[in-house]
């Protein structure tokens, strides 16, 4: 088939053979099939879907568009992590040092943040010194010495997505299931992990609100990771309010360090010991979830998993010292409380409201390659299910100008919605999705 | 709204109000609005659809993108025609001096063959020193001279349309409806004629082959007329075996001139009929359709409408006295009797297959740009409900080569379908549709 018939055939609901679909990838990339073609067959494909042979045979071209991690130089077991953003998700940076302190080797490429969703490179460059590009050498040697690594992505990884994501961009043909999964998942192929857990979020704040859509997603990604020989489980977990309590670079690497003492918020640390259960399954390095989840409350409770941490910022060039001196983290010079308009409970916290105020404040980026405040943020004090007193501080919002601060301030504000009687509850972990 | 939003409000099954339709066009079509986008939104709109004032806006904004035709100077009732093309369809050869012939003037820009269906300017071409290209005065003059005037588009003329058509034609987004009206009503529209009639065609020669696809388009076409102010009604009619005897250019004027004659197949002079008693109603030049088709008939009788089809060579710069001795004609070296393998009636004629023979004979193209034989093709001598005894010739083949002779004579004797008893019937006119 030509890139005409290939068009043709995913507009007119046919599925594609693993040919077609290496061939289409192929010429994309190499610039043989032109981006007209290219932006009509991904309108297509946002019609007529994938099936998961398709999305299978799509995400192993666009690997094979580029180079592979060679994770042969690590010793123990390689576990990587994936999450679909929200705001206030510091999880990596509790996940990484839990797993490593329990014997796993977290490897892991990571993201900027983006519009109202955080990323891991911003955070960790809030520790003073710390380093998140890395080429391979030093990516082994820094698993291999501290249990985890975090870089930023090298452009020899999958070159495919970042030119159909680019095309993507600009066509409207972001939102298929098939297209996001095989996104995600060419990276995680690429990067090698033979044990992957998937954090797919879910509310407000998700870059898939509707939980039906979340499922759909972590379905088609688990499938992908199992046809391609990897053992891949996806916990659909809550983004309509934030997770924990901090949103804002060095705020959420506090908050982080917190939790991995045991004095973390309740959601993050239940999310972390659920992620790092799973993945200690799935790595065989524990035969039941409820003993993984132990060796991981031990690791905390032991300080093994902070330790952890400790030699993992050091080892990326980062100052240990901020770990047990939070002060030494960039801090914002203005703090301003939300009070709360009425008493009351909070029934509801718009999650996409907070990291659109992270981004007023200047933690977050409108567009790629916006400077980034790692200082400034917003601490909520009160969670949906929490009563309220009037005047009461809701949050605090730490910011660097006063006209962002306010500005900040009011759509924190609005993000909250107080009303007498008991809160609907949402459940933290929606669903684990174990095959695709 | 910005480009991106218009492709995704298209993509979301949104009605697009005018502005964003025109604005998406001028872009596009100015090139700044790139390729890529484009076709994603044509993609949406191949599965979307579009409503009747969303095609006419994109008509209409087509239409701007370039000149039109300033038709001041015509004295008289000015009507245009357009055919979704076919095999063996000369009706503008005969419909244009029928109604010359009762004061209508017949201003038609039209096109050259392209794989099955041919082109009116081609089978003019065949008559010697016929001339299509003429500038906007020579084609009033000639109009006023002869009551018709036949000459190619000119690049002025809707230059969104070529653009547009161009990436549909690589990006499989050329069989939408509101698309396809678009693009044939812009040329219309542009061409400046009150009254205008639509041969829709359907079968298996026709551009859309289904009758509720043609119906479809026929309302679509109808519907922009009307609410860009033109009257205009669309007949359609089958094409499911060829019109008429003749396919081929040179042939097919032979037959046309017979039909002005009075002495024409009987399928073609009734659509002539029809589609000429339409106009004339259209136009206002007749009170009714009985009446209009009375005047019709009566100028084949009189010879008036042959003497006009003279005028109107002559005008052109060809030679009238190829109307009259059909020998000055090019003429095929070759003959080539293609038997019936069996007796039995005709029920079927594949107007498809007859049309792939022409274009083996070159009497059609395989790709724009290619060279047309004039004087090759095929007479049928039995059409659908003939009967046919064993070895009676049922077609002739007119080649320039003896291999492609044969080649040609394999096609049409796959074309036929011969079989006992009564032939299915198709009607040649299978619907009018007055109101989109």
């Amino acid at each position: 088939m030509n890139p005409y018939e290939i068009i043709k055939a995913k507009r007119d609901g046919q599925e594609l053979d693993g040919d077609a679909i290496r061939r289409f990838v192929q010429g994309f990339t190499r610039g043989e099939i032109p981006d007209y073609q290219a932006a009509a067959w991904l309108m297509a494909v946002y019609f007529r879907g994938m099936t998961d042979r398709e999305t299978t045979d799509l995400t192993l071209a666009m690997v094979d568009s580029g180079a592979t991690l060679d994770l042969t130089g690590i010793g123990g077991p390689v576990v990587d992590k994936h999450s679909t953003g929200g705001v206030g998700d510091k999880t990596t940076l509790v996940l990484g040092p839990l797993v490593a302190a329990c014997g796993l080797k977290l490897l892991k490429l990571s993201g900027r943040g983006l519009g109202h969703t955080g990323g891991t490179l911003d955070k960790l460059e809030a520790i003073p010194g710390f380093r998140t590009a890395l080429d391979r050498e030093a990516l082994v040697a820094v698993v291999n010495r501290a249990g985890m690594a975090v870089a930023g992505q090298t452009a020899d990884l999958v070159p495919a997505d970042g030119k159909l994501y680019a095309l993507r961009d600009v066509t409207a043909t972001v939102d298929s299931v098939p297209l996001i999964a095989s996104s995600i998942m060419s990276k995680k192929l690429a990067a090698g992990a033979p044990s992957i857990v998937l954090d797919v979020k879910t509310g407000s704040g998700a870059f898939v609100p509707d939980l039906e859509g979340a499922r759909n997603l972590a379905r088609a990604m688990v499938a992908i990771g199992r046809r391609a020989g990897r053992r891949v489980e996806a916990v659909i977990s809550d983004m309509d309010q934030p997770l924990g309590l901090a949103a804002g670079n060095a705020l959420e690497v506090a908050e982080a360090i917190a939790c991995l003492a045991g004095q973390g918020p309740e959601d993050l640390q239940e999310l972390c010991l659920t992620l790092g259960s799973r993945l200690m399954v799935l790595a065989g390095a524990a035969p039941t979830h409820t003993e993984a989840r132990g060796r991981l409350e031990e690791a905390v409770r032991s300080g093994r998993a902070l330790q952890a941490f400790r030699t993992f910022v050091e080892a990326q060039g980062g100052d240990p010292r901020a770990v047990d001196d939070p002060a030494r983290l960039p801090r914002a010079p203005i703090r301003l409380a939300v009070p709360a308009p009425a008493g009351g409970t909070v029934h509801r916290l718009d999650a996409l409201a907070v990291g659109q105020a992270c981004v007023v404040l200047g933690a977050g980026r409108r567009k790629k390659g916006d400077p980034v405040d790692l200082a400034v943020g917003v601490v909520l004090h009160k969670k949906v299910g929490d009563p309220v007193r009037p005047g009461e501080p809701l949050a605090t919002v730490h910011a660097s100008h006063h006209e962002r601060a306010e500005q900040a301030a009011a759509r924190v504000a609005g993000a909250y919605r107080l009303a007498a009687g008991r809160a609907p509850r949402r459940p933290l972990i929606h669903d684990i999705v174990s095959d695709g």
